[in-house]
């Protein structure tokens, strides 16, 4: 399978894409292709990727907002979670893939239940995403036996789609809800699998609090203390990540996805300390968190409120520019994840967007880079490809009708299930 | 002239609205009427009012970011302002007022020079739009007597134009631009001839520690201690207000624009202090400011992110809930700016939007106000109406594609000319 785009704008200038299997094969030459898109006047951009979300938790969008963390999590989120079933996931999942496909999102690293049926989603919508079975054993590491067989059983599934493009990962989630021993164990088979390492991490000063008060250290120090801090981990959130912790973190190789919107919204109090991890070279990309919490999975709003928390908590308008912020979604978020994409580069994974500059808000084209992170919404991207297919062109998708009808009706049941 | 819009969703049930002139006539009631929308299906919202910008800045959007405030204006912007035309700024305000109708916004409160020109743009676009003539005399009463003279002879062009929607307004730059004398000059002229107020207050703590320096009291007791703190003054931006100065404002009644986007591109350093506006009774609005320091005129993403930015500055994930950042980029500057509109009700200015919301980031409708704030931006607008005029249907806008091509035209050469 072969695709061409032809004559898109690539850094100014126009060229032919050719596209063979999943990978960009030539840049520059047109030749035949078993599918041809026009690119005349359309910008190329790297697909984007969103290194840190609960796909799922699209059905519960706008459920519950304007409330405290501890009182949002007890009183609705926690009691409907209980009532998932497999069949909610699956159409949360398509739901959000959705709406991802239509904002530029071609990767996406997710944590949650039911993660197979994530797969069968992702599978369907042609994305490419890693996905976790999210672990949580409240400190009791006899149950926590008992759900280790449940995640490999999940990323057995996983395995079994036999697709390139869906990773199984390992998906702890936080040192406040899982036992030391299941960390150990978790880190145990992550090296013995190659599997990547997905979690929550100092996300709030109650768990910074916590962490000294129960380990008389920080959470990213405890981490490094029980030898799980590696290259193979992503850590979300990082907000409340102090000197040292940064310094352990850059010295392991771990990255961090950036959740500013997810952060301002439930009031963290404190940004992720972006110049520091920065300077200390740590990997690090965007996440939406999930849209309980955010509420929409759009990248391009990401990229611009990252930014703009970061120039507002160092009082710096220099900090965190356009081209950083691009970088983190998507080369970032590629490196994170240990994926040849975020770049439009011969060789790389097929993964990309054209974007029609003829909209109001990308004119003028002083500065094209700027206009997409400061200027646009995830709305700006006409034709999306992952993974070598075409998943979107004319900001049409498959099944959209259907999808949007299925996801409403089973989050209004699930909201009023007894 | 009449407009019928049949079968629309308010509040949850289906109306029919009819229009006759520039007013809501009915609700209810089906009838015939010059011009009938189908609205089955869509969802009818106010038009959003946009209580500070600089239209004709979208001229300069992504021409110069990430810089530090005063670099930014001495390097950069103010060089290429003195070389405006005329003709400059009205294509910038076609720009805009494009881009204003295609995110939602059916009124601005606007500030920049060659005020004629948007007001030929406004009454081309079909826009509501109160237009003040930036004035400043750099602390020159001399030269302010001068300048006075135009901006007189602006607004008397703006008055000859003989339409209800455009409203001419007096623009004091700033306490730090122009001087006492004619600061008590305009405030004569507003008094006499029933004009509006448009100035910056409070928008850096350079310019509080200046005040303080220079006439012993904070920015918000200077105006009000020469008598210039009246109803009818809308201050942009009070990032750095204290509560002395913040009940000196509400005692005087007037209103305040917050502008999140900018202040924390620009980092300003400080929020406005909404919590305690609020509680003061203050009216308050959302500005976008200009697209030079946004980058972009979109209502939808101001309401989230001054959501966003008041829960982080407050610590506290109930500050400012959707529903009141949904009201103040909507009654909220329409009280500001004294006009009927903000709110969907019979006797209101025909200021209109119909949303589609079949669309993955408005599923599932669990809080359809929720997710018009956290989840959406401006392009799910899909059909605006200002003034009883249908200025937009199915997102076509007459004469778009020569408004880009125009602007983007005008745009080059301005940051080129010698």
């Amino acid at each position: 399978m072969s695709v061409l785009i032809k004559d898109a704008t690539l850094d100014g200038q126009a060229v032919h894409v050719y596209i063979e299997g999943n990978r960009i094969a030539e840049i520059g030459v047109g030749r035949e292709a078993d599918v041809v898109i026009e690119g005349k006047g359309k910008v190329l951009l790297p697909g984007l990727v969103n290194l840190h979300t609960h796909a799922s938790m699209a059905l519960f969008r706008g459920f519950a907002d304007d409330m405290r963390l501890q009182e949002w999590l007890e009183t609705r989120i926690w009691p409907r979670e209980a009532k998932l079933t497999p069949d909610d996931i699956y159409w949360g999942a398509k739901l959000a893939c959705l709406e991802m496909i239509k904002s530029g999102t071609t990767t996406f690293n997710d944590m949650y239940f039911h993660m197979d049926q994530v797969g069968k989603a992702v599978k369907e919508m042609g994305l490419r995403g890693f996905l976790s079975e999210g672990f949580i054993d409240m400190g009791d590491a006899s149950a926590g036996q008992e759900l280790l067989k449940r995640t490999q059983d999940v990323n057995r599934k996983l395995e079994a789609l036999k697709l390139e493009r869906i990773v199984p990962v390992l998906g702890p989630h936080a040192i406040y809800t899982v036992s030391q021993e299941s960390l150990l164990a978790m880190k145990e088979i992550a090296d013995k699998r190659g599997y990547l390492v997905h979690t929550h991490l100092s996300e709030t000063k109650r768990e910074v609090d916590d962490c000294l008060a129960r380990h008389g250290m920080r959470p990213a120090a405890y981490l490094d203390h029980i030898g799980f801090l590696m290259r193979n981990v992503i850590l979300a959130h990082g907000c409340w990540l102090d000197p040292t912790e940064i310094e352990l973190i850059a010295r392991a190789g771990a990255k961090v996805a950036h959740c500013p919107v997810s952060n301002m919204k439930l009031a963290t109090g404190q940004a992720m300390p972006y110049v520091a991890l920065k300077e200390a070279g740590v990997v690090l990309g965007l996440g939406t968190d999930g849209a309980a919490s955010n509420n929409n999975l759009d990248l391009f709003e990401t990229m611009k409120v990252a930014a703009l928390l970061q120039k507002h908590a160092h009082v710096d308008p220099t900090a965190l520019p356009a081209a950083e912020a691009f970088q983190m979604a998507s080369l970032g978020g590629a490196r994170a994840l240990g994926i040849d994409a975020g770049l439009v580069e011969v060789g790389r994974l097929a993964d990309l967007l054209l974007v029609d500059p003829r909209r109001p808000e990308l004119v003028p084209r002083h500065d094209f880079l700027s206009n997409v992170v400061y200027s646009a919404h995830g709305n700006i991207v006409d034709t999306l490809i992952c993974d070598g297919q075409v998943l979107m062109k004319g900001r049409r998708v498959k099944g959209e009708a259907e999808i949007l009808e299925k996801a409403q009706a089973v989050a209004q049941d699930l909201v009023s299930r007894e």
